[in-house]
């Protein structure tokens, strides 16, 4: 398929960037066929130009002068992935300036700058989008700014920091303290050697000041928020909370009450029953509550190269058809389709049926099902009435044409009532 | 606030049309504020211009001509709320012929129609938008076509129609049989008089066949995907599923092998520790496995006039934006704001403290209290060694000021010897 070629530079070629390049190259089939554009990344900017990263760099040059990208007119999107206010924001500003877009994941760059960048992208027409910023992969900025405009936002929470989440969540489920489980999750690569800027609250102060920004249209600085972390909490507050009913979670919170916002950051404690509860180990989850939507939530994974290179990608490709092909919008592919046929689809099954009480039941059915390749999982026996028993079974997963074929023999064996239900079972 | 206005017309005026044209109106500063663009309905048309819906038609004119619609050069976009595919489908041809943008909440239309009426807008330059059709309020459509185009979609599984998910979900919970749950859902208006569609798995089916359009790109005939209803779960297939460690739900199955695509509605066993098998009664879920973003989740209401409202002025806003500001995309808002400082925010409060084991200790504490207005929700003590005590207790809702005010008091009682703990609770 023939697709517009839109150039990119990378800043930044760590776990996030080799994500990018690697995800990059390996769907370009379904990114050209989805958008009729292709992004391709053509330089690379890293302080480490050795390190191999054990990725194909499709062609893209490799080295350390930011020049290489910013100087270079036919690079029209610049991703931003050093993280940090420094270099990443002289960076972000210069492309901004030269009326390249800018795609970022850094959130405290937002958090903090956001305002600025907004004005010199305003000024150059240039765009700067950063959906990867927030929650990783979950989809929350474009929604809040394009599906959810009707709305009028009462309140987000979000679970945004998978480290401080996966923390609270082992701590509870074990019993084990703070620090134990700390440790575990630097073992892991879940939290950093530094564990400040996750467990202090900082990392989630920036997700929520950017989300004011894009729920309320409302930015704080990140500096003057409430923020408390989860170094205090114990292995008893893990306890008493649990026996009052509550789950402690690190939450982002902010509510719009029309005359001001509050938006904070701290441990809170919710009840089992709250949709935020069953959310566990490093996966994020945003829950808002708008006018007139009511309450919606967002869960996914909020870090890792993979999940991140999601978002990353996402703001890329839209970019790339603003450029390419600016005035269209995205719009659904009704292309005919067949269907696999359904006896050629696996499923499992779940089965009810009532047969003869007595011996050698079982063993008729086995017989009808060992040819087709049919296997029981498990299976549970009770006796009825009159001679009559109900045998439940689980089936591995089968093919639902041999399934059906199976199920045909059983019928007719004397030794089977009737066959009272068919399910099927998710693996 | 200044706002382009563009001009709607409204085709059917029942209980969504109402909610939409009733939250357009509430929200129109909102509206407003985040697009600088206002959509403003200016004519509406209904076999019924004669009953009263309780809701100010804020200057629009109420009619049965479908001319006056499609006719009016003014009127930029169309928007379909009649459902079915006689009348609408007639009409939302008519008006994409004619290069009027239609937004729709209409699944049996684009499940069966979507390829014709693509070819249609493709043709005049027109677009269809459909966000309403699948989820109610969910953002699935528009994140599937912009934030995860980067992805390779394996699998999605969806809770699609509300009034089966709380029959299943009242079945299990009650353990009353379907009949006895179906007439409840309709005496609460979550079910029509004739079921069929809800129950036998064709809404669902619509749902679904949508979702492989946008999820694949691949368009399947909704009559010719397998589809299984809920008519013939009994309570004894809710029981045994729930021994065996499983819940029941109808699900939407979508699954792109790369070699052909699978989609089918059917009630399915469920792990109850499975993401989906925690939503109940009338709410919709839409899970999806994509690659690189892993498993990705959305929760929300999937129908009711006010979030459908949601979806629909989304739409309408999008296509609003479009024409008043072609090529203009949207932003987030940086505006600053001030935060309420913390002081005055109201919360819910967690308190742990040691103190001496005697009579008079939680009398001298709750005299702390009393003059600011913080009161006790629930508390339970705990004796330690060396005559001291444990207290725990939660507050009612209470000024942040006062409670810090009221724990300086307390922890300047000779009897409290340390607050060991302070957290929030979410009401």
């Amino acid at each position: 398929m023939q697709a517009d070629i839109v150039k990119a530079g990378l800043f930044g070629f760590g776990t996030i960037g080799t994500g990018v390049v690697a995800n990059l190259q390996r769907n370009a089939d379904v990114i050209k066929e989805k958008s009729g554009v292709l992004p391709v990344i053509t330089k690379i900017v890293d302080i480490d130009t050795e390190r191999d990263r054990g990725v194909d760099l499709g062609g893209a040059t490799l080295g350390k002068d930011k020049k290489a990208i910013l100087d270079d007119e036919s690079i029209k999107v610049v991703i931003e992935l050093i993280g940090g206010v420094g270099v990443a924001r002289d960076i972000v500003t210069s492309a901004l300036k030269k009326g390249k877009h800018v795609v970022t994941a850094n959130k405290e760059l937002i958090a903090k700058h956001g305002p600025e960048l907004e004005a010199v992208a305003n000024e150059s027409g240039a765009r700067i989008l950063f959906e990867a910023s927030v929650g990783g992969g979950i989809p929350i900025i474009t929604p809040l700014l394009t599906c959810l405009r009707a709305n009028r936002v009462k309140r987000v929470l979000g679970i945004v920091n998978g480290t401080t989440n996966f923390i609270l969540s082992e701590m509870e489920s074990s019993g084990a303290s703070f620090s134990d489980i700390l440790k575990e999750a630097q073992a892991r690569g879940y939290a950093e050697a530094d564990p400040t800027n996750d467990v202090e609250g900082f990392d989630a102060g920036y997700k929520a000041t950017i989300l004011s920004s894009v729920a309320f249209g409302k930015h704080v600085d990140p500096a003057s928020i409430f923020k408390q972390g989860i170094t205090s909490i114990s292995r008893e507050e893990m306890q008493f909370a649990s026996e009052l009913g509550y789950t402690i979670k690190l939450l982002a919170v902010l509510e719009d009450s029309g005359d001001g916002i509050d938006v904070r950051v701290h441990p809170t404690l919710l009840k089992k029953d709250h949709p935020l509860a069953s959310i566990h180990g490093v996966l994020n989850a945003i829950h808002l509550e708008g006018d007139p939507i009511g309450p919606l939530m967002f869960v996914g994974e909020g870090a890792g190269p993979n999940a991140t290179s999601s978002a990353v990608l996402g703001d890329l490709i839209a970019l790339s058809c603003e450029i390419a092909k600016p005035g269209a919008a995205p719009v659904a592919a009704f292309k005919p389709a067949m269907l696999s046929p359904i006896g050629n689809v696996e499923n499992s099954f779940y089965i009810r049926m009532q047969v003869e009480d007595r011996a050698g039941v079982l063993s008729d059915i086995s017989h009808c099902l060992v040819d087709l390749n049919v296997s029981i999982a498990s299976l549970v026996q009770k006796a009825l009435k009159n001679n009559k028993a109900e045998i439940v079974w689980l089936t591995h997963k089968t093919n639902e044409g041999n399934m059906a074929a199976a199920l045909e023999k059983i019928k007719n064996l004397g030794c089977v009532f009737e066959i009272t239900s068919v399910l099927r079972v998710l693996e």
